[in-house]
């Protein structure tokens, strides 16, 4: 046995409980969860194996299934954050030395990129400029150019710029080739149209903190039958133990072997959250999304903003927008927190210390907090 | 723009609200929360760059030192399980080519060994039957065989055998050695001492849901400065992007930077939990665990299960016992669950089809938990 306790605990006083103050979040994620999916993660616990809760996984993958708008059997959460579903999607279908081609336009580009070379990817990338979206054209030349590639890699909505990035036409130009289809829709789920079946989307991750308007900390994830083919015929094992495909299949498939501990209060959360998704019925969800951001673009363009994402391809539910100059977008938005209890984020990378990020999502969405963010700012910009 | 959905989401029936059964959870984790904890997960919803969050974070990681006992800088909790603090801590100092001695004495030692291989680890690995502990002495006879290892691993409380592995005679061996030691505290952390300075561990991580009685989805974890100069030395990239503990300190550290955005409600509760354990008191809980433990151990041997773990390394917070020949312990489980409430868990490797693994973990252990569970073993082996 090891030896007693060298030290007693010090004497330091007892941390206050974390009560966390009222927001209303309109920033690019967290966006606002409802009181029953809170509740639904304090709901009690179980353990991982428990009948009861393997049924409710069952529900969970059928549930994602629906909001994903997929049949895909190879369907569920990840044990972590939207960043790990990127990680999961790439790790598991990259071996080393193979080609992967990466829609560069913003952030989200960028860090896909990032994480397939740290699997042992060649990667090839696309570049546009922030706020623009990945012509096809450009995609349809790369994969001339590398018809090896396992993989093209594009972000729906991107977070950083606001781009809403077409993919119907480049899954149709993939569906018939070995070259897979890999979407970041961390954004983009259940805020706008996504249709992985019909859009020949291939390996498809998102967040939950979103447009799902639920907790960070889960991202689900669908994998076609054409990706599971590339994981099946792998000839190296996954780079990661956490995140093997495989592996975590066989507890959300029906062998239920125990894999790890996966997160309980949250996929209860999860649960609660897609119930709501679905009682709203997807096609509500997306018409109230585009419905509210349109408004609030075309009002805050009224207060001299521009909008940095490239029309005709604007997310409603994230705005990117630049203030005149002379306004310090920071100083504003500190007060926008503290005097109006309104979070809104800053811009990323070329639009750090010009750029707003407005997200309209999930729970956000709504005509009133449009009303209560316009009131804000301009009493702000008055003041 | 992408074209309009091609389908009207089909009238599926709703599923119903998950409203999880009353457990007693006695099994290898996830172990019973307390209601404050639960109800902190569901507070309400803030930004991960929110300052009042940015200030729980700082708690958190005030907290995580206090219960960890060390005053290392790096110290935080990974966006994800146990599981994900095993490969963070493992990825974080590998890199290919290194040599890595591994503990395998059980499941979790075999994890491990597994992780590191994927990280391109040569791992050497000290094997100990099912039960037993890694003397110093084999892990000495290692090091002076592989002087340049990397890291010796160990875990410290084998949830899959009930072993209690010794550590500070080999922190002390490997203190002045270019050799880190990485420890495996998913079970025993809050529930028996664990003294990361005192002992010189180097890497130490563990997981929310044993003995400090938070749900699962969070790990603590903690790195010397030992430790950070083999990570501050690396030739080459972390193979992960979503543990890369370089890039995630931007975020715990002073600088605030985006990295991902971390799972909030999760973290709410994990503050809650670790303001329980310190008001509680360390050496008090380590005591209640002991005298818990040391008690359920006895009376049940009384009921002619042999308990596997070597005497003198039994951990008091996790038992593993095999019942006589002739009793079906998967039915008497299934029973245990269905008509008392209570969950046990089944024994994994060489112990499954006939061992339980019974855990006295946090909120868990206590004298009525351990009555509780008898009386149910005994209406269920007289019926």
């Amino acid at each position: 046995m090891d030896a007693p306790p060298v030290t007693e605990t010090p004497p330091v006083p007892l941390t206050s409980p974390a009560v966390p103050p009222e927001r209303l979040l309109l920033g690019p994620g967290p966006s606002p969860v409802h009181a029953d999916v809170l509740a639904a993660q304090a709901r009690g616990m179980v353990g991982h194996l428990d009948p009861w809760f393997l049924e409710v996984t069952d529900q969970l993958a059928a549930m994602l299934r629906q909001v994903l708008r997929t049949d895909n059997r190879l369907t569920y959460a990840v044990s972590g954050t939207g960043s790990a579903g990127m990680e999961t999607a790439v790790v598991n279908i990259v071996q080393p030395g193979d080609t992967m081609i990466v829609g560069v336009n913003g952030v989200f580009g960028g860090r896909i990129a990032d994480t397939a070379r740290r699997a042992g990817a060649e990667v090839v990338t696309l570049e546009q400029p922030w706020g623009r979206t990945i012509p096809p054209d450009q995609v349809a030349e790369a994969v001339a150019a590398h018809p090896e590639a396992r993989a093209v890699a594009l972000v729906h909505a991107e977070t950083s710029t606001g781009a809403h990035q077409p993919l119907e036409e480049i899954g149709t130009m993939l569906v018939d080739t070995p070259t897979l289809l890999l979407v970041d829709t961390v954004t983009s789920l259940a805020g706008v149209p996504v249709e992985v079946d019909a859009w020949h989307l291939d390996v498809v991750y998102s967040g939950t903190q979103k447009c799902l308007s639920v907790p960070p900390g889960l991202a689900p994830i669908t994998f076609s039958r054409k990706a599971e083919a590339v994981i099946d015929s792998r000839a190296g094992a996954v780079r990661s133990w956490y995140l093997d495909v495989t592996a975590i299949q066989r507890y959300w498939g029906a062998e239920r072997a125990y894999h790890h501990t996966p997160p309980i209060s949250s996929l209860l959360g999860l649960h609660e959250g897609l119930r709501r998704v679905l009682a709203e019925g997807l096609e509500t969800r997306w018409a109230r999304h585009a419905e509210v951001g349109h408004l609030f673009q075309e009002h805050i363009e009224d207060r001299d903003a521009v909008l940095l994402a490239e029309e005709g391809h604007r997310l409603p539910q994230l705005t990117t927008l630049a203030w005149p100059e002379g306004v310090d977008e920071a100083a504003l938005r500190r007060r926008l927190l503290t005097e109006h209890g309104i979070e809104v984020g800053g811009g990323l990378g070329p639009f750090a210390g010009r750029a707003w990020r407005v997200g309209l999502m999930g729970e956000g969405a709504s005509h009133g907090n449009v009303d209560r963010l316009l009131d804000a700012v301009d009493a702000l910009l008055e003041g």
